[in-house]
């Protein structure tokens, strides 16, 4: 089964290799009658571009969205929402010196051996940009549970082995999306130090999602954790995921672990706001694992696509830290996932 | 979409109540011409009994499991192969104190919640025991994978607050199937202490899969960890799951957690044996926590269906680990997965 | 894609060769809270028998159907509901002359191709006798639907080349479903021939639903007809489906064909029921060939496994026309069809 | 479930509205390192342009289709293939004066009712114009097959009541793709009195499909011609459907009907290259039936969105046969489906 498409009652396929002529997404089932604010959907775009974080200087790409189908007059249509970004510039002479090596903690060596073939063009299909489409597709699906009282909001837990201490807080004043607000200094260090080492760094992320209603979610195999952790562990540099107290819980006694109730509702939510797959009404809460990105300027070993031995040297102007951009992927593919969990049942 | 299909190419669809008539499987897409070895299915169903483990005394309960079609004189015919568990003990007596109050940490409280009606005895539909019939089905997947030289270990890496230090090894000695070896009157007492206190403990699982070809997994949205994680994660007390080094790979620097490669192949495999989402054809391992069982037998606050407040004291023998029953249950959704992608790739 | 479900948001699942130990189905995604009338789902299932029609003498067999799970206290559960009938008689004797010679008209031959096995005791899997279960899962979904107002009603439009005149009844009186109720000694005289010549014959079954919402369907791929189509065409003897006028509106202009409206609706319905793939909320018809029952005791040339030229006389009681037990099973998958069409958009 | 995609293990998705900015699918599932001939992509395209038909004028329409992505250098890279068609000219004027009419024999009305709103410039995504992507997409199943052998072909068997007695010819040479080569006098004269009179008219097509290996399809619910039917009936004015001997079997005695065999294979095709639902080898074939288009000039009654009673007289040059249009797209649909079944089996 080809992996370009994601979801059941709200589909997203999506399509595009990083250097090709555009990028896009279809998506499918979203209700009729709904507006499209084409704003909203630019600004979730422009919070992955390349130097979007509030730290950090903007370069001077645009990823204009555009919506080619499925709306009429602001108002969606019950067709399938066509969105595409046209690549402005195309060269590929960037990656010419790596184009038949493999980049180490990159796709470019699984892709060859799946396909005989790559686009070696910034990674082609398996480029963090494609990414971006998944971001557009989120937007529409939290145009319309925005509606619903459904939000999505993420900070970071973690950068390296700086640990935010404090609760996740919706409003965190970091430049750094940083849960904590009094770690700024310690953490711009820490990013120019591994710049000067030309290395990178990843982190964790906390997301949450408020005003879910209770029911939510299938059991058995299509649980609700099921469901996002298919869809936020495809997002590439994803590398684990727990909900509520996850990994801790394993150190709790039952007793301490189990979320009681009285007549108020719920004592606490360790849980994360799912029971058996199914969502509590509570806040539903989980958090990711970001390794530090693959794409590193010093000196690493590897083979080229005929086996021969070759030390690469990444160049180009790369992010020490990704984990900024993958926060509102995160985001999205949760959206999406919830799109799909609320139509199930309120469709 | 009603959950209780997981795969596409290797369909496994189950039914069945706790305290019903019977539990099934069906097994669609399984190729003919196998030898089906029905002493292993039965093996591995042993494995997840109440009981089973090295360390605890047998239950007199037996889940033998018959095949009702799909196989002729020992050999599979390509058609779906329908597994079966007749319950020999339908008795619903034992719950009837329980029978409209919702126990802490289990899926009482939302079955409820969405759909009007919950079968009260034993959990119903959301027992742990719904899972032995993914071990059925896992068990195929096994048989069939085995042949191809792709192989299933596990071990459990912490129970509560007990880390085992060393590596992985396929031959663990521990009767609790702990990695380290000599920490089994550590765990023993805390066992029996948890017991004492009327509680029960957690811990978390590492699972192995060697002999993976390269290749395996669909990008974008189908990822081998998208696949494994969204079966993974769909077992009842699975809280999160992390591939490779996974939440530990935050802490390095990109350098320190990308694996080289020479002539010779990959240098490490921090990665845990997926790139891009495709298999390297290194070792495939992820991480898994397991919450404290919610059963415990100490006063805990609730409420019932009309919702009053109520004390809970759930009764009957409840293990105080199901960690070790888990066990079997990951690595079946995890050859149910891997066989959906080998069938993709070598069908 | 192994091809043993049918239907997304209402999926039935089934198994079982013919002479095996138990035939079943899977229904997942019916919905909780409904009550389950079981002597009307055995009902369904005896009009499918042999024998069981009005003509012609009963046999002594019984297919006694069990539910297994999904339901309590005759309520639906919301989980899913299993279905299964034990083969009281499982000799594979009768079958053993036929056992490595492939049977004209029948899937013995494209089985042993497509999968180097086959179970030849009665057709095995590809025996009719796999609609039964069909049967069993259309019963709940009509069971659903006339709780809904909507309901399915079939008549037989044509006997070889004996053609009812009359317009669709839903009260056709005829012993053998057939729309006029003057010509039964005609038909009767027909099949009396036709056993005494050891043929068979077929004839047209025209399927009328009544009820039916405005809406229903998907654009583009998804229309009404082509889910109702993919339906029908999968029961073994059907080879051809035809909506509303059908073949016979490709011999009237557009301007005959098309259905004008006034303010009190339609005009007409030559449409069937069905614009654009949508229900238009008139009564849904279509009209199904199905062909002459390839069990005939007559010499017939074929092939056996090892390619030698073989001749073959079917030995047994075959019914001469199985039109009549097809009506159930057509019925059934239409049934079913409407289901998932509904629970999209009104679930 | 959203129904703008068709295929599993081969999947297009289109999306597009007659006169929105583009119309566009994405292919997903074809197989690496084919050689894409963008060529015969268009001239496949050009086969169901308006006018394109070896009779009438060509207008000035042209639906140049443009491969934004899953393409390097001429070479499938295993990654969808996106292909979009650009409408030049958007101007809704033209459908200003039926914008709030539903017109007779169209989606108007349907779509209204389902959606609540609908895009009435060309008939929005219920238009013909939408099959245009089915045609690209199905272009690219073709020149993937046609390396395996296999290849499709398909005449007019029937003009309203100019029925061919012929049998069928892979190199029919009548100028409307007629099955016998001596009645396109009749034809035209046909053809241009239903002009005169502001009327149109329908037809029947044959299509036959060559060098199909034995062993395609999926029993039970998946036959091969359950898939075919499932795309053929979703094309917009097919209503009918019917494989081998189809309706006309129902009127032979089973001994005439069964296509028995010898050592050089089968004596007969009544089946139409199926057994089961599983293809035996034999040239596959089935027969369509189109509808007469529902777009005439002749006054008809309607309402419209209010419910108010009006008389519409559809303006415009419109097609007084579609019937040669339809071709390639049954060819489409058909090549997208074996390209699902061959995926299945020789992956």
């Amino acid at each position: 089964m080809p992996g370009n498409t994601f979801g059941k009652l709200f589909r997203v396929t999506t399509f595009g290799e990083s250097h090709g002529k555009a990028l896009g997404a279809i998506v499918d089932g979203f209700p009729s009658g709904i507006r499209i604010d084409e704003e909203f959907i630019q600004k979730e775009m422009d919070r992955r571009r390349p130097g979007s974080t509030k730290y950090g200087t903007m370069r001077n790409e645009s990823d204009k969205v555009e919506i080619l189908s499925g709306v009429k007059d602001g108002i969606s249509l019950g067709t399938p929402i066509a969105l595409i970004i046209h690549n402005e510039n195309q060269k590929s002479g960037d990656y010419s010196d790596i184009s038949t090596v493999f980049r180490p903690g990159h796709a470019d060596y699984t892709y060859f051996m799946k396909y005989g073939i790559r686009d070696e063009r910034g990674g082609g299909r398996s480029s963090g940009r494609e990414t971006s489409m998944r971001v557009a597709a989120g937007a529409l699906a939290k145009l319309f549970l925005k509606e619903k009282g459904i939000e999505f909001y993420s900070a970071v837990r973690s950068i390296k082995d700086i640990v935010a201490k404090g609760a996740f807080r919706r409003d965190a004043k970091s430049p750094f999306y940083f849960i904590d607000d009094d770690r700024d200094d310690e953490i711009r260090e820490l990013i120019e130090n591994t710049k000067a080492m030309k290395d990178s760094i990843g982190g964790t992320i906390e997301c949450h999602v408020t005003g879910l209603p209770r029911g939510l979610g299938e059991p058995c195999f299509d649980k609700t954790e099921s469901i996002i952790s298919h869809a936020v562990m495809s997002i590439g540099a994803v590398k684990g995921i727990s909900f509520g107290l996850g990994f801790e819980s394993t150190r709790l006694f039952g007793s301490e672990n189990n979320d009681q109730m009285d007549k108020s509702g719920f004592l606490s939510n360790n849980a994360g706001g799912i029971l058996g797959g199914i969502t509590t009404g509570e806040e539903l809460y989980f958090t990711v694992a970001v390794k530090p990105t693959p794409s590193v300027s010093r000196s690493q070993k590897t083979i080229d696509e005929k086996g021969e031995e070759r030390v690469i040297e990444i160049k180009g102007r790369h992010d020490p830290v990704i984990l900024f951009r993958v926060l509102p992927v995160i985001e999205a593919m949760t959206a999406i996932s919830i799109m799909n969990l609320y139509l199930e049942n309120f469709h």
